[in-house]
């Protein structure tokens, strides 16, 4: 790498340990799944597995700039629904955990305790949030007097921990930084509206800035908040054919605002109970993201999360070529560098990233590191570039609009590079819908169903159910398979009647059934 | 409040819990300085103490708006010079804590311990970090091998937690919000550059963003971090006339390298530790931002830290008035909204914040509130101002270059506004610079010494000192006044010869002196 800064990321990025890296493959899909996603998550340098604190990981520079372009993005989407943000306590009196029924039986298995605090054993223990819904209660108790106190509408960006036995980075860890909504109204149809508002803003995000689409739709009561009256949900469809539940949105009712005492007077002078919801997306989103859009060769990358847009690989043999070429490098850097491809209504800058990778290796090996990372864009830059006035690059994955190695006159290549990403971002949702669209099946028959799932197959398939959570329980039990969601309108099959897949009995609509992350 | 979205914030800030507080008057500073601390925190609604949970607070809206546009300039820095973003667990391991000797010393006695997790009791307790050096060395320990992995430079947005006993909202509190920078180099010359460069980031960010004048330099061996080498700090000079230690770096020389064993291979090919580095700010800044620059009437903020830039004040009496009013403001709302502040290096937009208040009160009494939250600029708008084409605005501060109501025509205010609050940006800081002038002593004798801190009183002092830790601590226990810092060059007076104010014995150059929080 050259240049001040910014740059000296690349150093560490290909440092010596990265290079070790270099002669291990990466685990093909058709190899083993599971071992390929560590695999990308790992040659990727987005994380590691903690080992010594049970099942967290550290997440690592690349994979935490992928968090902050999240964060960025669905934050700005979260100021401009209303909401502001706010910083609860990280311990929560164990206690308050106990005041809301569902809500114990839910996360009282899963809670890290603090006993001992400043050399002595505590009067009462606090656990760690696994989730702040009671110690905001608490607060918003406080702040609510009147209906003119209403709505209030908060966001937490933080970190919680639940105590799970089977982890894995980003999809399941003991730790793991989210953001959740919280809010307060005064009635139960502006808590639904919100609910489904902020339900649409996830899933808008994830098709838009992630790539990766998702089925939005309502839990059925065994998938359900521990707390919520409904859980409505983004589902995403991994490429083993599993779903993964990508993010939910809780219509709380009255359950937290009765546990905590949360009341207003309305407009006639009477008191009541506020209506609630909460909402919230997590680092799982990265783990959705790697499952939706990598492949063998590693990570691929979305441009609008991507922590770095292009990589030039400067290529030359003599020690004359080396000093043009990185001069060319470096304008070129600088220029891509000013081009901003944040959305019109953006109110923040998204500039490209661009690094110089100047180390002591075959150009090769170098687009094989860039590769695993999953930069969009390589572009290779030697002598006879230079005589041509030419620029030579290529996407991370060939797209219809963008396949292998182009030549480019570099004025053309400047002016259309913006564009070049844009149309690589909706490539990449498109190659998604259509994978998902290939491993999507209408089942009608028990016997079809068994054969879908055989194993460890999965596929999203729209089946009948017939709504009890015996019917439910049995497929599961029988499967593994779950119900993903009853589909929000638009979102699946038109709702017509059927019969149960498993039980013959009559069903008003179809469910979408997957096995799950 | 009108318009949708982010204007609704304006209710919740104005609501009736709101409301209560107007009747309530800040204490003044005269008449008791502590508690008028408390007053403009509480009323200005950054924060408030989380009782539920010992020594934590709430940060309210207000307040976390403030730590994000902190975060959000600081984060620029530290990328501009070579550092990337990671997150590590919040748990460490019991026995982390104890591989360095003084690292124990310092942080045993505050440290919140988990016992239990998942329903059992763990065999190996966790502590909730109090500071990460001890698990960011078992990580590096992991990445570094070779003098090509370094430097290896890495920041942490993270909470933390130290178990303390005397807490105050922002400058004190059990868990608080903080960044830590963790960097490992070849070289300890290499390392103090970094150490030296962060300190300076931090300085200038003070002085730059908050309009915190602050003086930089070195800790005395009896301050020091817990682990370090040598501990750089810059100090606040707060209105009660004591110090605030507002941000810290720390070359931790091998100390840590050799705990967690983080060697790499040089150049010749021998294994050598790694020497590191430390550094850190917290929420504590907006403790100091709060008493550095607010008066009797609350919160004073300058623009470049403001959430809200300015708060329009819609004046009508009759019903038909109300119509013209509002629609002006908004449309004059929207025209604010475009004109971004941001510094000319900045690769981030901040876009002027703008709220029309619009609730059934009194023109005065929102004033008042808006006065209370720290709002830079307020614009009343009447059927008068709009018949003369005119805006009336006043500054939350009275500045040489702008005091009192001003009437502008429209088109003049418009295009002035951006200067108008940079210029505010620069007035705050001179003021706080004179304050602290008009405030600090040079003190030649132990009388003039006693005299300058009897009872609660505090001036930030320059002395001289005989470098020994028996006057320092002869000097605490007389009159609790510490050493703040040995100044860099340029930070105080020059350095020249004297003798110690405490000992009379040689001193090589005056130390600031100060009580402190």
């Amino acid at each position: 790498m050259s240049g001040k800064g910014g740059n000296k990321q690349g150093k560490k990025q290909g440092g010596s340990k990265g290079g070790k890296q270099h002669e291990l493959a990466i685990t093909t899909r058709a190899e083993d799944y599971p071992k390929w996603y560590q695999d990308v998550v790992r040659f990727g340098e987005l994380a590691e597995p903690a080992k010594v604190v049970k099942g967290c990981m550290v997440i690592r520079p690349h994979g935490y700039a992928i968090w902050e372009k999240i964060q960025r993005d669905l934050d700005a989407r979260f100021k401009n629904t209303g909401h502001r943000n706010a910083y609860f306590p990280l311990l929560v009196p164990q206690s308050f955990i106990m005041k809301e029924a569902e809500h114990i039986e839910g996360f009282a298995p899963e809670l890290a305790v603090v006993t001992h605090a400043g050399g002595q054993e505590l009067e009462e223990p606090y656990v760690i949030r696994p989730t702040s819904e009671t110690i905001i209660g608490h607060f918003f108790a406080k702040w609510i007097d009147s209906h003119r106190d209403l709505p209030l509408k908060i966001n937490q960006w933080a970190n919680v921990m639940r105590w799970e036995l089977r982890t894995r980075m980003f999809l399941r860890t003991t730790e793991f930084l989210w953001q959740e909504g919280h809010t307060a109204h005064a009635t139960h149809e502006e808590a639904i509206e919100e609910t489904l508002q902020m339900l649409h803003v996830y899933g808008d995000f994830a098709e838009e800035v992630l790539a990766v689409p998702v089925t939005r739709g309502i839990k059925t009561a065994s998938e359900r908040f521990a707390g919520a009256l409904e859980t409505y949900c983004i589902e995403a469809w991994m490429q083993d054919g599993k779903a993964l539940q990508a993010g939910t949105s809780h219509d709380l009712g009255q359950n937290f605002g009765k546990a905590f005492d949360v009341k207003f007077q309305n407009e006639a002078g009477d008191l009541e109970h506020v209506w609630q919801t909460s909402w919230g997306v997590s680092t799982r989103l990265i783990g959705g993201l790697v499952m939706t859009h990598s492949d063998d060769d590693g990570l691929v990358l979305p441009p609008r999360v991507a922590p770095i847009h292009a990589a030039i690989i400067p290529i030359f043999r003599k020690a004359h070529e080396k000093e043009r070429v990185m001069e060319a490098a470096e304008r070129l850097k600088e220029q891509l560098s000013a081009i901003d491809i944040a959305p019109e209504r953006a109110r923040y800058r998204d500039f490209l990233e661009v690094v110089i990778d100047d180390r002591d290796m075959r150009p090769g090996a170098k687009f094989y590191d860039w590769e695993r990372r999953g930069v969009p864009m390589r572009i290779e830059l030697g002598p006879k570039d230079l005589d041509k006035g030419q620029v030579c690059m290529k996407m991370r994955v060939d797209t219809p609009a963008c396949s292998g190695k182009q030549f480019l006159p570099e004025a053309e290549f400047l002016g259309s590079v913006r564009q070049r990403l844009l149309d690589y971002q909706d490539a990449l949702l498109a190659a998604a819908k259509a994978r998902r669209a290939a491993n999507t099946v209408t089942l009608d028959t028990w016997e079809e169903f068994e054969a879908t799932f055989a194993g460890d197959e999965s596929k999203f398939a729209w089946c009948h159910w017939d709504g009890t959570a015996e019917t439910e329980a049995a497929i599961k039990d029988k499967t593994k398979v779950t119900i993903r969601c009853v589909p929000l309108e638009g979102q699946g099959p038109a709702a017509e009647p059927g019969t149960c897949i498993f039980s013959g009995k009559p069903s008003k609509q179809r469910v979408l059934m997957a096995k799950a992350y």
